[in-house]
């Protein structure tokens, strides 16, 4: 996500300049964590495989016990982001169990805050894409209890991206407490080794989007995938490996701190999947 | 923490009724859990053990570089519990990182948001004390990484709650992976087992201020306390256990869902222990 604020935002479906969005000082998004948020990526004004967003949203909300609003959520944010004069953009959906009485129990029935805000892609993303990046590996994680829902208690990605941009590195990679990697702090994490293409399987990580698209484009594309634990040597020593995420789509992962991956340079097997991962773009597939 | 939102709250150093105390969608705290918080309990419109709450607020900010405000916070507190009416009551403080640019990771340098609000105590918390409470184990934990911070993320405490109430006990205790009993949603537990007192490690867990004043006056009181792990079944087959926390001060439990610990009445080393935190209490010990 990136840099600007966004002039406009929907609240509780209203648009408003972002100075006057504000919510009540009782909100339990802000006491307590207790709500959830997605981020995903619009081209052309449009949003893409928003559908897949909004189940995954309603899904952990239902888990949480939070209300889910029955809303236009397309026409929302094709409102905001025409709004906004925003074309290619990063789009995040905050939902919380609303404003209520003090206290971690929800007590009766609150009104969810629901909050959609829009904003320019980060300007790094795209030479990322091109060149590719190099990451830092933190050791620890926000994998475990609730590890596979994105809610808002997003503390140890703040701390990750903190410790990746004092590395001069573009992502932290978790490292969790068996010494596996885990996922990046905003993003899914997959390594090519010897023409298999290998995942972090989905347990207590956030089973992203993207990465769900490009397991099913490589398999449709005859790749062999295995997701299971990743060991920090393996990413070392594998041939080439990427992240993924709604907002990077595919970035190539050319070094692990000063260490070279493969010969340092992105690899033809990733360029593969950018390519295909834009044609499903394109083509609008991944969406319902 | 109780019932009735105050009238009047403080937000960022002004006294304003609740109604019309609001932060910014785009405040960190919000966006990621991006903040910290502490609840202490206020005595006859004084707060109690307030330097230790504020010193671990500021040791866990300076951790997450989160700006700590130089602030009369017992003044503060004094004002504001004065203002609603309050003499016994919870006051919560919540800081967080401020609001910013849209992304996890944080730019510039930010305003901390600092939010102080109080409220009546849970009239459960006083028959609890006296008859003792039943708890609910779940198979869950806040504890891992930031577990030791009062970090702004609470929704396993949340959870523990909801489920809790649904088996009507007042409690849930977290266990964790390694099957091993941590703290509850909202305090730290005690075990009784043939005279001594035990209490799991600080390892992950949240380092309750009552807890320290606890073990500290049992061991003036020339009782072994030991810090290790503790099995469910420990709990069970305990001779006495309790809760402490600052709002709940000592809660003894009396029983896990059905199974009643001991003979399930209140123990006399509880009600000894129970004794000597209301003698810190009156006279002021425990607060520097």
């Amino acid at each position: 996500m990136s840099a600007q604020t966004p002039q406009f935002v929907e609240l509780d479906g209203r648009v408003l300049p972002a100075a006057r969005a504000t919510i009540s000082v009782f909100d339990r998004g802000l006491l307590y964590g207790d709500g959830l948020f997605e981020t995903l990526r619009a081209y052309h004004g449009k949003p893409f495989t928003l559908d897949e967003h909004v189940a995954r949203l309603q899904a952990s909300a239902r888990l949480l016990g939070i209300g889910f609003p029955r809303k236009a959520w397309r026409r929302s944010i094709e409102i905001l982001l025409k709004r906004n004069h925003l074309d290619d953009a990063w789009v995040r959906i905050t939902l919380t169990r609303g404003a209520g009485r003090p206290g971690p129990l929800p007590v009766g029935r609150q009104r969810p805050t629901v909050l959609i805000t829009t904003g320019r892609l980060d300007p790094a993303i795209a030479p990322a894409q091109r060149r590719g990046v190099r990451v830092t590996l933190v050791a620890f994680s926000r994998s475990g209890f609730l590890g596979e829902h994105k809610v808002l208690g997003f503390l140890p990605s703040v701390l990750g991206k903190v410790i990746a941009k004092r590395h001069h590195t573009f992502e932290a990679i978790f490292v969790n407490g068996e010494g596996y990697l885990t996922e990046g702090t905003t993003s899914n994490i997959f390594l090519w080794q010897r023409g298999r293409l290998i995942t972090p399987p989905v347990d207590g990580i956030l089973p992203g989007l993207t990465r769900r698209l490009v397991i099913r484009a490589a398999a449709a594309d005859g790749i062999p995938v295995a997701e299971r634990p990743l060991a920090p040597h393996e990413l070392r020593e594998g041939d080439e490996a990427f992240l993924t995420s709604s907002l990077v789509e595919i970035v190539p992962i050319v070094g692990v701190d000063a260490q070279a991956i493969g010969d340092g340079e992105v690899g033809p097997r990733t360029r593969r999947l950018q390519d295909l991962y834009r044609q499903m773009v394109d083509q609008g597939l991944g969406r319902r």
